[in-house]
């Protein structure tokens, strides 16, 4: 099942529901939620696959918020992918844990919004990335049992301000935390029946040009560690997004880098779940 | 006023009340609203203080929560009192842009109730610092109008497990989000007539043990400045809390560094506003 939050101009919104071939399918009615983090807490997937089996009705006038409107705790980690490490020249080790930092929700766009350039920086870079959202609470989860606590996958641009990531001494909080800068949707992909999370594909296009492709065989850090390693620290709780890096190929790579500009448009596909599309605008 | 937010056997909670010399002031009711974070939405400081001065009755039976229980985002400042750049002791200049990373709220607790050392370290600091709540949005707010966007000030113990810190190629969000390593409370002070922000004290207790002690004149960035330089990259919303930085004196700076350990009791007093109390013990 494809989970949406959706808005709409004759239901009003946020309201949730399903993507189908078909179309879209309300949920919110059936489910008696108006949120993504309710309807997983409450645990209505079931309830909801069966009124989406029978739907015969479908929302046509819709626009696509964020996949969870009201997101617990958004974790990102950072150099996951083979060869990333390498990229930063700064001559150390892989390293043993994972890096990790935090993004707000401010900092995204839906599916189908534009990604916005601010004035402060000509340096908005993109970072196609596969998101692991949290459908079970948990701490120190062990790495067997690591993707019980999926409730699914969605597909982030960890858009980025690069010239702010190293802006203070230490950390990369405000450049990965301009406001509208990052994208995540366009849906949570709920069936992994059909997926090897060991072994799935990630592929980032600016102007239809592969800049990005990889799959999670080249990781650091696969999925079950990372849940095993955050949540040694904290409860991962129902809500909790997770970023899990992104591969080698972002435009501050190439020599000279290349920036994203007005007018691009930014694909993110990820195998099995789907293709998170954003333009690029300057900021009015 | 001293907003608080709590819970009581005979009530219920989350409610929030405001703090006076002689008792909790419920303003639930009165107010209609149950969370901090909507009280300041709303605009209720006038309503709650005629509210507060007509009060006859008081809350006898309550246990503080979090003073806001559902905060926005939680902003850190690193590396901000005159001489704590030195601790670092890389040889690095002073910085000329404010260090900024995020926690989480799983990892406070509120006012009287105790810090929790994991079994995964033996590191537990201490860190006191100045907080403020945000009570207005803005972005790129200037430096003369941002403490117009300050509903009032708390109190952290921004508690950190030293030797998580450093635990990956960058970043500190591990360290700085264990469950429950950090304490806030044990209200939001919101009359600051009284206090000259740009000069005020904050110190830390060990069991009584005057750890930290200087007073915001020694800060490298001003609470106006960071607000300035936070709201740059980002919309400040009502409810985020941004903590303002740590003096010198935290254990890890003492040779052999001092970590607090089973039985403590850490107060962290800030001038017009009072003083935070945890106790600490070892996880179960």
């Amino acid at each position: 099942m494809r989970l949406v939050t959706y808005s709409s101009a004759n239901l009003g919104g946020p309201r949730i529901g399903a993507m189908t071939e078909e179309g879209l399918v309300d949920l919110t009615e059936a489910c008696g939620v108006t949120s993504m983090r309710a309807f997983l807490e409450d645990g209505l997937q079931a309830k909801a696959q069966t009124h989406v089996d029978g739907a015969r009705e479908f929302v046509s006038d819709y626009r696509l918020d964020l996949p969870i409107a009201d997101p617990g705790r958004i974790f990102c980690i950072g150099v996951n992918y083979m060869n990333r490490n390498e990229e930063y020249k700064d001559g150390q080790a892989a390293p043993t844990n994972p890096s990790v930092f935090m993004r707000g929700p401010l900092s995204f766009v839906p599916h189908g919004r534009d990604l916005v350039i601010p004035p402060e920086s000509e340096q908005l870079d993109y970072e196609g990335e596969i998101v692991l959202v949290i459908g079970r609470p948990g701490r120190r989860i062990s790495k067997a049992k690591a993707l019980d606590h999926v409730a699914g996958l969605t597909i982030m641009n960890e858009g980025t301000i690069r010239d702010w990531v190293r802006h203070a001494k230490f950390n990369v909080t405000q450049g990965k935390n301009f406001d509208r800068t990052g994208g995540l949707g366009p849906w949570i992909e709920t069936d992994l029946s059909g997926i090897d999370v060991t072994n799935m594909t990630v592929e980032t296009r600016v102007n239809g040009e592969v800049r990005q492709s990889d799959t999670t065989a080249s990781m650091a850090f696969p999925f079950a560690k990372i849940i095993e390693y955050l949540s040694t620290f904290t409860t991962l709780q129902i809500g909790d997004v997770i970023a899990t890096g992104t591969p080698t190929g972002a435009g501050a790579r190439f020599d000279p880098p290349i920036w994203l500009k007005q007018g691009d448009v930014v694909e993110v596909s990820v195998e099995g779940v789907g293709t998170l599309v954003n333009g690029v605008i300057n900021e009015a």
